[in-house]
């Protein structure tokens, strides 16, 4: 922390920000500058709340220096973290791809779709049996039942299930039936979930909120950690921002980001981060270069007919040209498609 | 909802779009143009996701019309809501201040505030015994026992209590305490929670997401109204954005129009909303400029030895101030300050 | 400047940036913590590029202490600039209203709107000769023509004139006919148009960039005072953001903000701000409210005839609501209406 | 153009906005829905301003329908524009890279660099002799100096020249070194340059606006090709919003949509784009994976040293690697690298 006084500042007013520190049990090291006063603090555990001296008499501004989170630090865990499901492996190198429709529509539908991927190699199946829907009045999912129709696709063609977990009451039945378990974006500060999936035996996939700084998503992700489930992979989906060009606006640059600030493997949604099928294999083939451990992918076998995210679901012809373009850069880019 | 076809769009590909209406159940409208054809579409509910003509052969771009909220609409109920608690009631023709310290921090500290605010003719008091913050590391509140607390201060002091609810886990508890439920802005879009206050019979008070549009933002209210309870307040807190002098970009712009659009009530937080103290006398009397129906102000004792948000929080010499401020506007914007 | 170092930074390392900032003629001062060593630097003018720092082995993060602006600081000027036009101040005590239509249409359509607002008291008219217009297929303004009518505007009604210059070209023709000159949005970072009106003797308002930063705000205004020129207002007018309910997001905060870090007079534009015509009197009155020292109005005869900006102007009967309600503000917020 | 009506608009004032229409010369298309009416309009040409029917008695909302770029437009013009330049072409099927220092520093330095990358097979040489710069205080370039050391470097190594034209003043000496023209970021709207350029017989490089939408970037180029200058590349360079992991967000999947509604080629500069030099290569490969048509590259030989944006420039070893990277993805991307 680094407490920048004003240039017009006494030689009081920096006396009494040097014994505030000092009553926090913290060490000051001022540093007179050619026109003003910077004051460091160190001896802080991170923990410790510095706001309220930014409000005393002669500070100008006050700096954070140290970030927050630790669990999630590469500084802290130099060596990448793998995500091991008994189906695939997420982390480097590997590159992942994990499809599914949107939501369990039905039964018949889900076990078509499934099949469909088995057979394309795909080891991983998302669906979403509890849907966040904006509107009440949209279709919010087949809850339990869908749930139930996910445990048989598991039994059945030996996929790992991805599917969301949105709330306490729902969470054993998610723990047992998803190999890997969703928190969405809209739920990406919902630290009472974060806390609960924190004491679950299963890896956790946390979506990136669509207002979240790389700061907010490592410590939504250090809540799951400090709970002791370290085995978390992160999501990009895509940030609000004024673009309307897309529905999100995919933030690629956070892979690398992410990459170099913590070892938690990240995969990367092209479907919600533009929001348009079109868009869909030329973003997945960027996240590959990008640096991303893989896809999450939304396909449905009649977008035109998917009772929610039709607009940004590919066909499976189309999941078969994108995962053919993936699989020629394999090589030049040194990762096993998976 | 319009369709609207390429250029190029063949008679063919406009035909195939006509007929994929008719099969939804719904009327189709073409519209011939100069350079290319239109197709309006009439007889929906609401309810249908018309996304997937987007992606037929032939289709430019999909256009809605209807806006997805009804219950909180102002085309559906023209009259203002008032929502009324015992103490004071939030509407038109008032301006009420809800003030209070960001959490509780200890029996001693609440009701020494408490006394203060009461003393100063404040009728409700906010205070989070529940805190969402973004660190696990950081003071999480004091949880079942800061609702004891609160109880005490409403038998003794007669305030209304304003506090947030997080999670389904503690909704009675919280519900039996409070007589104005907080859903936090981290919370706008839990479905679930939201649900769940739908079927309380305490009124709520939504607070706007970080990243909401207008129209999200009532699409979370209307998960609460259509769940029956019809008591929602909503707080503009401010959303975030590139501009980095305050914490938050405070979006006074959205109270003019939710009066327009929505019957609710619109109460703003100047202290998250600028994350600076400094700003919140100046921003609250812009609010109450600018149409609000309210204020949330938090207020502490001793800013400076706050757990919580203290570089936001104002005195109680400040709050003096700016109650004697709001007082001065009150004749000439024709409201009775609460 | 502070730089942080790596918690895996080596001494070899950390003494390599020393010797680098010795290199650049500055100080350092180094400040070993708990988990890693942080090096203050002093001795800095302001205009070093220490970025370079930031990628030296070693190095975690590179922090900037002192502000950059100089000249349009208030710890440089304590004292409040005013702005002074021959019919009007812009300036701490006064509310300064400027109205006008969006773009001079013809000669009689400015006398008639200027005759309109000279009988309401307003002493200063905005109207723009030279139209910045998105689409080059729209109303580009009727360039040196409109100049020769908001001279006669000048002379037949004794109004200040405020108009826009978009490029060196006809900066002396704006110069010899403009009692304001105003620097649009778009153009707040031409810095070529910057430095020329810095050389001019008369008073410049800059509005803000769409994407602004309060900091590149007072760094373009910097460019202006820094040539000579010190007489300059800013002018806030919405910034661009995720919300579409507004064309643009009014950010009022930037009020208080200015007025703390710098001496120069800012007023706000409600029209360009909100874009819709609706919103321009509560935000007006929030606007004083909130500490501004103006406004700038769209105002025109005939909105739904308007060549341009037609949806935000105001007519001549709003404005006169406008300026009631204001005036009934003034006296509570101890400020003198014009 | 579509005009929504509230529900409880009456016949009467339906039948004003019918009129309104008709006398704007327009065809008005009545849709009577279940709840409110809808009103097409055809027979616009595109530049009619229909705004003012928003403010109407009765009027909802606004809908267009018709975007504004025509020469732009893929729908105007189906097949790919090549820009060919004499050194390389810009355009479907090549990959070219333009690297080369933020700024022109001396005559020895752009020599030396040139060089360099001429011995890598770099075609295109950028180097701003013209810098805009946030503060006035920076270097800002060495100006007709420098651009007599391009000249020199253009004869001696035979590579073509990028470099920025920043005002009218400057725009023929400019044009007479450049072989590409680069309109900045600051000044994609300012129309006055645009218009310029679009009457110059070199090619134009136009960088995306911070904060500029897909359509204002396309309509910006719009001016340049309206003037007969039909010779645009389009360049990506990172759009403000909140996230501050990079110092802009690279927008990538503005690649993909730009293919889809123009003609017009479009770069992507990953430099600007994440303002760190680490993420220059991941973003770059991404870059050419997402279907861009080639790079912007800053590289200076060393970047510690540079007088402008040092942190974000690559050394030559980083090139070197870069180049190699992207050579293994030319074959399976089908694009020859240049």
């Amino acid at each position: 922390m680094l407490v920048v006084m004003q240039r017009s500042a006494t030689q009081e007013q920096i006396d009494h920000v040097l014994s505030v520190i000092k009553e926090m049990g913290l060490t000051a090291h001022p540093l007179p500058g050619a026109t003003r006063t910077a004051i460091g603090i160190t001896g802080n555990t991170g923990a410790v709340d510095a706001q309220p001296l930014s409000v005393l008499p002669g500070v100008f501004d006050l700096i954070r220096v140290t970030k927050s989170y630790k669990l999630t630090s590469r500084e802290m865990h130099p060596e990448d973290t793998v995500v091991q499901l008994p189906q695939a492996r997420l982390g480097p190198g590997t590159f992942t791809v994990i499809a599914g429709p949107c939501s369990v529509e039905s039964e018949a539908m889900i076990m078509h779709t499934a099949e469909a991927l088995a057979e394309r190699g795909i080891k991983l199946l998302r669906a979403g049996a509890f849907k966040p829907r904006t509107s009440p009045y949209s279709f919010q999912g087949l809850g339990l039942e869908g749930l139930k129709y996910l445990h048989k696709v598991r039994e059945r063609f030996g996929l790992g299930i991805v599917t969301e977990l949105m709330d306490l009451e729902h969470a054993s039945a998610v723990e047992e039936v998803a190999d890997l378990i969703q928190i969405g974006a809209r739920n990406m500060q919902n630290y009472s979930l974060l806390r609960k999936v924190g004491q679950m035996k299963k890896p956790v996939m946390l979506k990136r909120g669509l207002s979240a700084t790389l700061e907010e998503w490592l410590m939504a992700a250090e809540y799951v950690l400090s709970g002791g489930n370290f085995q978390v992979v992160l999501c990009e989906r895509g940030v609000r921002t004024f673009a309307d060009h897309t529905r999100n606006t995919l933030d690629l640059s956070i892979v690398p980001s992410i990459k170099k600030l913590s070892h938690l493997p990240i995969i990367v949604d092209p479907s919600h981060g533009t929001g348009k099928r079109d868009y869909v294999i030329p973003m997945g083939l960027a996240a590959m270069a990008a640096g991303a451990d893989g896809l999450l992918v939304e396909v449905h076998p009649h977008p035109d007919r998917a009772l929610s995210d039709g607009a940004q679901s590919i066909s499976l012809p189309q999941l078969d040209l994108l995962l053919s373009k993936l699989k020629r850069l394999e090589g030049p880019l040194e990762l096993k498609l998976v």
